[in-house]
């Protein structure tokens, strides 16, 4: 159990420091049913979620699967004094009510992959709001302004003399105070969130804090397109508050690849089922579209539900297959007045006769401008047609 | 009499930055009898205070003098708080009551110098105490990273290695922010705190006090070799509390040329008087000595009373006599058992003859280890002598 506990912990992980204290977290789990925590940061602000900050939230549901409680962090401090950076000077200064009404929307959200009862919502304003600036002083004390400048972002900033407020190196030591107040077990983030996340062991330790966090960190999730980071701003993102049928319709765009990539990052599925799946596609037993369509309606079905995924199933693929034009049609122009649809069939070769033609429109296999035909003596006048008969014939017609 | 004040406030500065709101300050004083504020830190360790630490109390008598209020500003906070930064991890946190006390032997010797019913002191922890993590990190924004590393002693330590703590960025701001807070008209500070008096000007911009307030820098004092900064660990000092014919006697083994820089920056007497006594000097109507035994006088009278430095300059005179005994004199071996003084002095090459010895020591001219000779038929046994006939003639005489 634990094996396969860990397995499914360090799926997909970028990189994971103390593994042995997770190791230890979890036998004390299987073995005398101990619990422990797990530490995640989210921005009050609410932004529009998509995919990429779920990754974090089905890793927070893997751990409490197995024995973790989740300790839900709202950033919530800095959103009560505001940014001080003059980085963002315009940035609105929320109240304590309006952060709680923009997580109870993310929570919402949330606890479609979290499991609520194994969740503790906390705010940190509420141990940082009394902090005195004495205690900010002492906390300061332990860390190096050499070391701060290590931190990527602000050696690129210090480098290129983009100015960073003193008040930034505040952040990151209030991050990882929160671990100390919390005394987070693990502490779970993406990479770019390593300094801040090492941060929290090392106050743990000057504030000799039992024991230190381990570190989880996830990678940030491809976008659509599988090369850049899905964001918002670059649209190949899939929003949590997507319509179903561009939930369904945008997961099915994605490459074979990326699609893998999704199943270790987004599902929910055990390894072991996708490894039945990835067999299946190589034996070819499976069609990757099959497994593909599976993922679509996973993602679906979290967000809103069976039925409605479903019915974007149902949805997209009778709206594609109404779309289903081949690209490479034939073109022909015909010099006419009127010319009789039987003729024009036979004329642009998608029916041996025009006897043929006749039984196939009686049959209603015969389509113009992807509309059905049913009058078997319809002229067409001068002008732009698109014929098809049956699913696959097609033709491109010119009357003048 | 606003020329006169500028020129005295100005005498002995390193240098003033914004000159014009000092002289739209007197002015306001001298036309209208505004009152105005100039504040001066100071460290609540109470250290062993020398002359050194007296040259801003001196030029804070003479704001006084010319209608300020001084803000006797004690860095409570940071005692109270404890020095975070490591540097000195075994320093000890002093409580209010310490502080206090510690200050209370400081003003002491301070109000020696300063006008007591025109001195305000103010304790910063008194609002810096009740100052919240947000409020630090607020102020902390005010500042970069890059200004602050342009500090002196940081850019040396960033440029050497050695470590900089987060907390000590603190300090800088805080102090900027007394000035704030006391809504200071001018700061005075060694040139050694340049850096920190002109964030109190920023702040106070940021903070939108009325007016900046303007910056008077003091030189570091040279110590009794008139080369390295007065200090006690360097031994070149006169200390407040040396006894009255220490503080004497050092005064006067200062070259005459530091002489005048003591003048300058640490005594009371004006422009005018001083550029007196120059001119005595240089038409040769004053002795110098007389000039450095006047400027003596002045400050052990400053720290203890007239009487004790009359009486000190006294006892320097007599001592100083007694030990003017040249360096090169000349030494003699006679080879006796015991040997008359009249003929030892002869031999030694003090007297023409014995007979004249016989006179000389009859009317008390002779001594031998500094003791007057009574015994005219006094016999040397074997042993070591110092002879002296008069105030010149000296010799030594081994007899063995």
């Amino acid at each position: 159990m634990i094996e396969e506990a860990l397995r499914e912990i360090s799926r997909g992980t970028a990189e994971i420091i103390d593994n042995e204290r997770i190791e230890k977290l979890l036998k004390a789990y299987f073995e005398e049913g101990k619990g422990y925590t797990v530490k995640a940061g989210f921005d009050p602000t609410a932004p529009d979620l998509h995919l990429g900050h779920t990754v974090l939230l089905q890793k927070l549901a893997v751990f409490q699967k197995y024995g973790a409680r989740v300790q839900f962090l709202i950033g919530s401090f800095t959103a009560t004094i505001g940014d001080p950076t003059g980085k963002s000077a315009t940035r609105k200064v929320l109240t304590k009510q309006e952060i709680i009404h923009n997580i109870d929307s993310y929570t919402t959200q949330a606890f479609k992959i979290l499991d609520e009862s194994k969740t503790d919502i906390v705010y940190n304003d509420d141990w940082l709001g009394n902090m005195t600036a004495a205690d900010m002083i002492a906390l300061a004390s332990n860390l190096t302004v050499a070391r701060m400048l290590e931190r990527d972002d602000f050696s690129k900033r210090y480098a290129s003399n983009t100015p960073i407020a003193v008040s930034e190196f505040m952040y990151p030591l209030l991050q990882g105070y929160d671990s100390v107040h919390l005394k987070s077990d693990i502490e779970i983030g993406g990479t770019d969130q390593k300094f801040n996340l090492l941060m929290g062991r090392q106050l743990q330790k000057a504030y000799e804090t039992k024991k230190q966090q381990a570190v989880l960190m996830m990678p940030i999730l491809e976008g659509l397109d599988g090369v850049q980071k899905m964001s918002k701003s670059l649209g190949n993102y899939i929003g949590v508050s997507d319509e179903p049928k561009d939930m369904f319709g945008k997961t099915l765009s994605i490459s074979d690849e990326l699609m893998w990539r999704y199943y270790e990052l987004l599902s929910s599925k055990s390894l072991d089922e996708i490894d039945a799946l990835k067999a299946g596609v190589e034996d070819g037993s499976l069609h990757p579209k099959k497994v593909k369509e599976e993922l679509a309606l996973e993602i679906t079905t979290r967000f809103h539900d069976k039925a409605a995924a479903q019915a974007a199933k149902e949805e997209f693929e009778r709206v594609h297959a109404k779309s289903q034009i081949p690209t490479d049609i034939e073109e022909f122009t015909i010099n006419a007045e009127s010319l009789w649809i039987a003729q024009a069939l036979v004329d642009c070769k998608l029916e041996p006769s025009t006897s043929q033609a006749r039984r196939d429109i009686k049959q209603g296999g015969v389509k113009i401008n992807q509309e059905k035909v049913t009058d078997m003596n319809l002229q067409l006048n001068a002008g732009e047609y698109l014929l098809q008969v049956g699913k696959r014939k097609f033709a491109k017609l010119r009357v003048d």
